[in-house]
């Protein structure tokens, strides 16, 4: 298949209710714990997604769209989230990602974009040029590794209890 | 965390759903293609986990907590969705696993499983002895395992899309 905005967004619409379905309600036990030292927890990975949507996905769409000379983006703070949740339960901020993938999808479809647009490009900090079409694409790949990484994270919380099973499990051994 | 039975319905229940929410009405671009040849399309994994739903958990459960002389289970077919959704639309497939797994739970429930009957055993085919434990564990598991594999198949249609980022896109090299 070949990218499409309609079928990116039918993907980034998901991933907010997605999260709300697998998360909501659940023990603390499966969101607070991480896959051991310096990796992430799922309400780290909530965090980070909510942080991509105020400051990486769409203030990047915009400044490819500019009339700007200067189309370098800003580099995104991948750890941003642990200084900006401090102390907030889970459920809020399932719920900031909600709203805020709403407002930035109904910013993508007030674009308008046809393919002209798609093929603007931008200046990332590590890659130089990238287009539109391939900075949404992106946004739709990030989603689901995150959707990936959530259910790995609690997987491998019963790493232990699995017993021999864990030969079967790939999930287990990443 | 240690095994909890509460905290595996938790996620047992909600896989149908996360599942749902997914796919749903969703393009059959993202769910009818694979990662390559000798893998498996979203649709393929769905019926997968409808053949589990069928055969594998609860049948398995049911012969550790019988009074059977041999405990010993049947060996599960991995292929077996191949033939039996032949032509049947996603939605069916989503519809019957919703159904079959709330079955399944109701049944585990209604077991009132004490840590007595969490630690008897039956024998693998491959393994030899395991507990109750594990194969609820397993199961857990395994539904995790499948939502990675499934995030993972539909990132990977956009593996060409995604420009130079695929360097930190994880999910697109494995």
């Amino acid at each position: 298949m070949n990218f499409s905005l309609e079928k990116s967004i039918e993907i980034l619409e998901r991933t907010p209710l997605v999260l709300q379905t697998m998360l909501q309600n659940i023990s603390d036990d499966w969101t607070s714990n991480t896959e051991g030292e310096e990796t992430w927890s799922v309400y780290d990975v909530i965090g980070h997604l909510i942080y991509g949507e105020k400051t990486d996905w769409m203030p990047r769409a915009e400044i490819i769209l500019s009339d700007k000379p200067d189309k370098t983006f800003e580099s995104f703070d991948r750890f941003a989230q642990f200084e900006e949740n401090k102390g907030k339960p889970l459920q809020e901020l399932l719920n900031e990602f909600i709203l805020l993938r709403q407002k930035n999808i109904e910013l993508l479809r007030s674009k308008k974009l046809t393919n002209k647009y798609l093929e603007q490009k931008g200046i990332h900090p590590a890659f130089g040029e990238v287009t539109l079409a391939q900075l949404i694409s992106t946004w739709v790949v990030h989603d689901l590794n995150h959707i990936a990484q959530i259910s790995r994270v609690m997987a491998k919380q019963y790493k232990q209890d699995v017993g021999p099973w864990i030969a079967y499990l790939k999930i287990l051994q990443s």
